[in-house]
């Protein structure tokens, strides 16, 4: 961090690395997931679908090993028709029918939703983006990766972490990219239709380019939906805004890696097209998504069965002291002591400490996120959290609240 | 092309491309394999292992599937292990026990050897490349990405195609970086251990970075290996060179995709890191690698077979009137009539058309390249290319050699 500094009263960081130049501290920031590094754990610390991988997806994955002989098509002409068409079945469920067809020609395909985040980052080259922190630490090592400063726009646990119309105020003259994940990770919350539509008009008149962030949209169910705006109808309308998806949350496929992007400025997809080797997508995965593609019926009960569990996850913790933020995600972000993560580890259950994510630092304790899971699964792990909450060990490491 | 040139008497073309400039040309650079153009096809245009999957590799992806619902593991731990394992058992078998050894922290795994090429130019960003052509087409596609110049040494067919040494005449005072297939695609000749070792002498004391293409050294049975340099044993000494390899042609696996770099500048290797996303290798494409790694008997017996198949393929199609260049990989690069890629197509082969290929532009016809399969597939290929060379139709296309 080079510098920081204040503006209209709310706190706005500038970071800033230069082209080339070496920065170790990426390599320390560690994510969720990583079960590697213990012998047998309950993962909550990846905000994986509960329900594992549909059958046909695992399905169509297993059959496309024998086909691995051959190069991916390096098209992804039948990949990118199924999802053009599950992005007009999900418009037409939320919009009607008026306002415009999605194209396989509007689709980028991606290793993961995060090689495409890289591939734009490349592509467009942009000098100075806007973020607001915490959430997903893949922009900045992205936007990092080609020299674009990066002003941080820092959310608030008194707003719930929510991005209000103050966020508006920040956007700077040379500001060229705006990055926010809807809903955030790792927040958990969405972006309120009023303020968006307010983005899209800013970023329109400015000529910023408007990347929304939608990897855990499919987790909101149809009332949550109402509350946002649906970025598929805004990004074949408009050529400045670029919706990123993933399968790798819904479909629970992190292993295989699937995201694709949605966006109608086709010369914009071409550039990013060369800075992607022509074969990114694996014969596997390629397979696994168009499978995910007609699932839509298993992500909206997973929507409901997620919202249905996080709410009761959610009363449970507060009632065993934890400050939890309220997520519209298939994961909760919350404030708990020091140490917990390795409390809950000698219990066998992963949880992410986010004490390392840019916005989240804190002195009351720390923040971890847990990702929402079966009953069950929820039930064990509070268990864990409530011994936590009362042990004088732990809460010594507690300031009280 | 902005420019081409003369020096020395040898053509020497310049390509530049602006950081950002978009380069339609390149979407129209087809590949190899792309079978899925063609229903029901038999594939000679991409250069994979005949024998296909070893048991070992295919065994090892499909149980992957079910554990794909976690993260990769970002730092491949196991994988990388596996690999430095496998890399110091050829430099015991090529080298002796005295050069060095292969450490997990040499290493990089890629999302298939072409991404790490993507990744490679992305950190070094250098100015100005030396490329010998024709040779694969994602060194060209890597550096424009990053707005490099390329200067182009043209390769000639009185010489086989072989990289002599007037290339060391073209390095310029601002060459920074050399990138040679070995052996090269698509000529299939290995870089002679005297060419090599003085190429090694200029690049160490001029800073160029000294980039080894080995994705087909596995293809070379031990007396040819004697022929050339084992760049993984100056990757260990000399942090100038960075040696490329690959796992998708010897095993079979161009659908998993898998390639690793070795190279002992670490800061180098952490900068590539910062470029990639944290997860560039399936889960599926790791134990499939880590599996492959095994696999030296596998490779070896198939470079055995595939030296005895190449040399008959060789011999059978010079006897039916063309052009072959003498390979050491397992692929043919060959001189026919224009059109005799329709012509195989309509007699359901597959073979790839080379004459997009910067290098390979031609009057007397076309150059195609062929995958040397098995004695058997060969044979039912050659009747078709003996049929194309005695039909009056294909042969007026061809003019008299």
């Amino acid at each position: 961090m080079t510098g920081s500094g204040s503006m209209t009263g709310r706190t706005r960081d500038t970071y800033k690395t230069g082209h080339g130049r070496s920065a170790t501290g990426f390599m320390q920031h560690k994510h969720g997931g990583d079960i590697y590094s213990y012998k047998t754990i309950k993962d909550f610390s990846a905000n994986i679908n509960f329900r594992g991988m549909p059958e046909a997806v695992r399905t169509a994955a297993s059959a496309a090993i024998a086909s691995s002989v051959h190069y991916p098509d390096p098209e992804y002409r039948k990949l990118r028709e199924a999802l053009a068409e599950r992005e007009n079945q999900l418009l037409k469920r939320q919009k009607g029918m008026q306002c415009g067809t999605v194209l396989p020609q509007h689709l980028i395909c991606g290793n993961g939703a995060a090689e495409l985040m890289f591939a734009l980052a490349s592509a467009v080259s942009p000098r100075r983006a806007l973020l607001a922190v915490p959430s997903f630490f893949e922009y900045e090592q992205a936007l990092a990766s080609v020299g674009c400063e990066i002003d941080r726009f820092r959310l608030h646990e008194e707003d719930q972490f929510g991005v209000r119309d103050d966020f508006l105020n920040e956007i700077g003259k040379e500001t060229d990219i705006i990055i926010l994940g809807n809903p955030n990770n790792p927040t958990g919350r969405l972006l309120e239709k009023e303020f968006l539509e307010k983005l899209r008009q800013v970023c329109g008149r400015r000529g910023i380019l408007l990347v929304l962030d939608e990897s855990f949209s499919d987790f909101l169910c149809a009332r949550d939906q109402m509350r946002t705006c649906h970025g598929a109808e805004w990004a074949i309308q408009e050529k400045n805004v670029f919706v990123i998806r993933s399968f790798t949350k819904m479909y629970a496929m992190p292993g295989l890696r699937f995201g694709y992007g949605i966006c109608s400025d086709t010369v914009l997809l071409e550039r990013m097209h060369l800075r992607l080797q022509p074969w990114n997508v694996s014969v596997p995965a390629q397979a696994a998504a168009e499978a995910a593609a007609r699932e839509l019926h298993f992500a909206e009960e997973t929507a409901l069965q997620t919202r249905c569990n996080r709410t009761e996850m959610q009363r449970q913790m507060e009632e065993a002291g934890y400050r939890v933020i309220s997520s519209d995600a298939n994961f909760l972000l919350f404030l708990g002591p020091r140490h917990l993560q390795e409390f809950c580890v000698r219990h066998g259950f992963l949880i992410r400490d986010c004490s390392n994510f840019p916005g989240l630092e804190c002195e009351d304790g720390c923040w971890y996120r847990i990702c929402v899971r079966s009953s069950e699964e929820n039930r064990e792990l509070l268990e864990v959290l409530r011994e936590a909450a009362g042990s004088q060990a732990v809460r010594n490491n507690w300031k009280s609240r």
